[in-house]
């Protein structure tokens, strides 16, 4: 699918802040597909369409993890990780995106899971240092994203580990496995 | 068992220095359940054995794990896990503590456990806050110990898994199970 025609499309799902955030991940995530060696336009795709469903109401993602017999566990978590495999769906039903590279970046963009793709790992870390992104901790990322990424992708998770754990909340068990898996493997 | 009696079994298996942390984990042990109303002589016992095993040869412990067809998993994670689970089969083989609940007490002391009881709690947060332990964090932990159990709890867990996070080291998953399980049960 061409870029404007993507960027038509989930435009209409957005509020303009969250557009805005869109515009930074896809040019981050193109900039990273370049730099690690992956397709530069899944990653134009994937950044694209990432939070799709971000503003849909809960009802109908809890509708759709339900009747897509997607990981129950979701619902007992904070509905914040629900847009991503609900978008997974939803940008495959309704936007037409077939490639399941693509939707499966779009799927893991919160949570991560084990045995990531390098196509995940770029669009979950492009939503976490895109330039409109200012929290404590997002400046050493980008840097450490410069040189390995997945030395960036430990940091950021570790980091929002630390962030859920702060306010004392639940953490997503694919978090935590996805911390681990990319621990034992920078170990190899 | 006796406290004098138990005491000279376990003085055997440690250096001066891990003999005087376990008679703080005790006493620290002692007065948590006293607070919060769990049974003083089991609190006391299993204070005094948890770190029966710490100083075994990492082979003996091992094979012990295999042996015994302890959670495998162990195995590929910090050996400073081992000496809980073999720990609780060696006091019950050579020390003849033959209580479940001490068992377990011992048995969990460094992973934590989905489900944890009153007295596992106690032994985890005792052998975290006694008074030889110094480090940053300690404290605050210490204050929370006096008015919640479960926070406290809350708090060792997440700065351990903070500490191991920080340093790029792997993190046992029941720890992190854990910590949700408490936040889980808090939130009830």
């Amino acid at each position: 699918m061409d870029r404007n025609l993507a960027l038509l499309k989930v435009k209409e799902q957005l509020t303009d802040h969250r557009y805005t955030h869109t515009l930074g991940v896809m040019e981050t995530a193109i900039r990273l597909a370049r730099k690690y060696g992956a397709n530069e336009k899944k990653a134009e795709l994937a950044a694209i369409f990432h939070d799709y469903a971000k503003f849909r109401p809960k009802e109908e993602m809890k509708q759709i993890i339900m009747d897509q017999k997607m990981d129950a566990r979701l619902l007992q978590f904070n509905s914040e990780l629900w847009h991503a495999p609900v978008g997974a769906f939803l940008v495959h039903k309704e936007a037409g995106i077939e490639e399941e590279e693509i939707l499966d970046a779009i799927r893991f963009h919160t949570s991560g899971r084990v045995g990531m793709t390098l196509l995940e790992k770029i669009i979950y870390l492009a939503d976490y240092i895109e330039p409109g992104r200012h929290f404590p901790g997002v400046e050493e990322v980008r840097e450490i994203a410069e040189k390995s990424l997945n030395e960036a992708l430990i940091k950021s998770i570790s980091n929002t580990i630390f962030f859920l754990m702060k306010k004392g909340q639940l953490v997503f068990p694919a978090t935590f496995h996805t911390y681990n898996d990319l621990i034992m493997n920078s170990e190899d």
